[in-house]
């Protein structure tokens, strides 16, 4: 099967960096009508974040039969400089596909193409999910699509999603569930004044490193069967005073939280916002996402033995790592997400093993014929 | 007596922000010259912190008669904007004199000179000890003073330093000490990495929390029968990472600390560096003053008299506040400071009541009579 890679080629070609639009769903749509797919593309959002183009395309199976979706993105992270082929410009070297969103995620959307193409169309539903804002503030991408199926009474049994989560080698690592993420903003106002008179000021800066002191001491959680210990990090200071004998007025800090399902964003931003408030400061959290979780279970068991059958690997079960939209896509079914190996992604040089391509477009086929439940 | 405010007014007309040179030394040297003053005049250092100039005055009294000095500057703070009247251009308005160094301190200047012509020559040795560059970097100013007076054999017995230290009223408090001042630059370094993966990343914040709230519990001292308790002030803080999802490589932060003679610029900097060497971070220190203490005695007794008997107040012996130049001039001989009142130093419409420049000059005759053991 060489068809994977065709299509990587194509979708490489097609320029689109967040928020994609335009000619890289063109291209989306000319590969996926011909398999007999109805395909709905609407745009969400203004400028700085939009506008985000978006594609639902549903191939419908026999009245009853199961509903599988392929979920993923065609924006990518920009290229940078020092690239040995022109980003854009996919070129093979070697064993090797070479262009920015050869793993993350374009390779990925290219294998589920070539994998339905194998899948009879009485096997089931099948639908894709792509956005071109997963790379991005992700505020009218995935979110927008999950609206879009439920108006329109889409609604998957189950959801893969075509992250690159393998490691060393394809299929070594899925993801089963996703950590959430928060950012918190620390700010601590004072009274301005000079060093040498402190007692008609009030620094600031003590009271926030008594907040962040507590913050660094907490103890979240030890970790869950499936997730790692949740985990607070000190990302930024912030005075900006460089008056050497002045105190300064205010004091701020940003921390960023990633949690498992012990948590939610909102209670971890109470929890924070206690102990800002404790020392005399305020918290502001922006929630990125809600951890998610799907319980190792039947469908973890269909991406193993598809992944096993066609490269030997038992991939592990994991949670680790960043957000993704499985985030999103948890609200509507089931969601795993399985994919090509990380190592170059949002790196110069983007690549992928053209035999990982076809496996991977195999294995997609697979997965999909077990979840319609034509094993 | 009105010589002071007419010595003020000509001092003030010359416009002298640090570092000051040239033109308010020729006004200087035009007033000591016909008092019977040798007058030195040297430019030290480069830009950015020179050239500075200096001038070092000596009216000579009989071999074997005792060394006054009077000491001071006539650098001035920048204006800044929206004064009443030109800053530069001395205006009296009702009983006030307006104008950039009218307290901070062309009006001290003007008011020694006024003094010394009633001192009679044969009292003793009187000499001026003036820097043009007291509110800046203080590099090449008083301390160049100190190497010529020790180069020429030039030592007084006491020093009287013209800084305004009056605070309500002419005569409330004079200046027996000052603390010292150390300012520590901190710094730890760590590796930057994703917070999604912290065990690939190494975090300095939380180092260099640690280090502060060490720091900030610190007590240094109780304070001393002279002086307040020494205080360290966290300044500044900077990590300057604007990416939420970072952990940064470098934390920064800067303390100050005003201390007493307890301790010594280079004491504070070891305390200070074993705490951050003990988290993993550095420090490093930059002195801008150790403390100075004259201990109340025969010489603030001579001020005391000399203010109560011209205004009927007995001054406080205080050690509070910023630096000054006696931290520099306390290696030569026992000094005090004593001038104007500070009310409206370094800012807008700065102004000396024209009876204090009269009185001031009447305090500082007396108590360079009594200094010269003349009473």
């Amino acid at each position: 099967m060489t068809d994977a890679s065709l299509f990587a080629e194509k979708l490489i070609a097609a320029p689109s960096v967040t928020p994609a639009t335009g000619e890289v769903f063109d291209v989306l749509e000319a590969m996926l009508s011909p398999l007999g797919f109805e395909v709905h593309r609407f745009a969400c959002g203004e400028a700085p974040d939009g506008p985000v183009e978006n594609l639902f395309a549903i191939r419908r199976g026999p009245e009853g039969s199961k509903h599988f979706a392929f979920a993923g993105h065609v924006d990518v992270v920009p290229p940078g400089d020092g690239w040995t082929s022109a980003p854009f410009a996919p070129e093979r070297r070697g064993e090797l596909l070479y262009g920015r969103g050869a793993v993350d995620m374009k390779g990925a959307i290219a294998a589920m193409i070539a994998a339905v193409a194998e899948v009879p169309r009485d096997a089931g539903t099948i639908s894709f999910i792509v956005t071109g804002d997963e790379e991005g503030p992700a505020v009218h991408g995935t979110r927008a699509l999950i609206d879009f199926m439920r108006e329109h009474g889409h609604r998957p049994d189950l959801c893969l999603v075509g992250e690159p989560t393998s490691v060393h080698r394809l299929g070594d690592m899925m993801k089963i569930g996703r950590r959430g993420s928060v950012n918190i903003w620390l700010e601590v106002e004072g009274t301005q004044g000079h060093v040498a008179y402190p007692h008609n000021a009030d620094n600031p800066i003590p009271k926030l490193v008594a907040i962040l002191a507590e913050l660094d001491a907490l103890v979240l959680d030890e970790g869950t069967e499936w997730f790692q210990p949740s985990n607070l990090e000190i990302t930024d200071l912030d005075v900006g005073n460089p008056a050497h004998n002045v105190i300064p007025a205010k004091a701020t800090a940003r921390i960023s939280i990633r949690f498992n399902d012990r948590h939610t964003g909102a209670s971890l931003s109470e929890k924070v916002g206690a102990i800002a408030a404790k020392h005399g400061g305020t918290a502001l959290p922006i929630i990125s996402g809600e951890p998610f979780l799907t319980p190792p279970g039947e469908f973890s068991q269909m991406i193993a033995d598809a992944v096993e059958a066609e490269t030997g690997l038992v991939p592990e079960a994991s949670t680790s790592g960043g957000t993704s939209d499985a985030r999103f896509l948890r609200a509507v079914c089931p969601v795993i997400e399985f994919g090509l190996c990380n190592a170059t992604m949002h790196k110069r040089d983007e690549a992928v093993a053209l035999a990982d391509l076809d496996a991977l477009g195999r294995i997609y086929a697979r997965i999909a014929a077990a979840a319609l439940g034509k094993r």
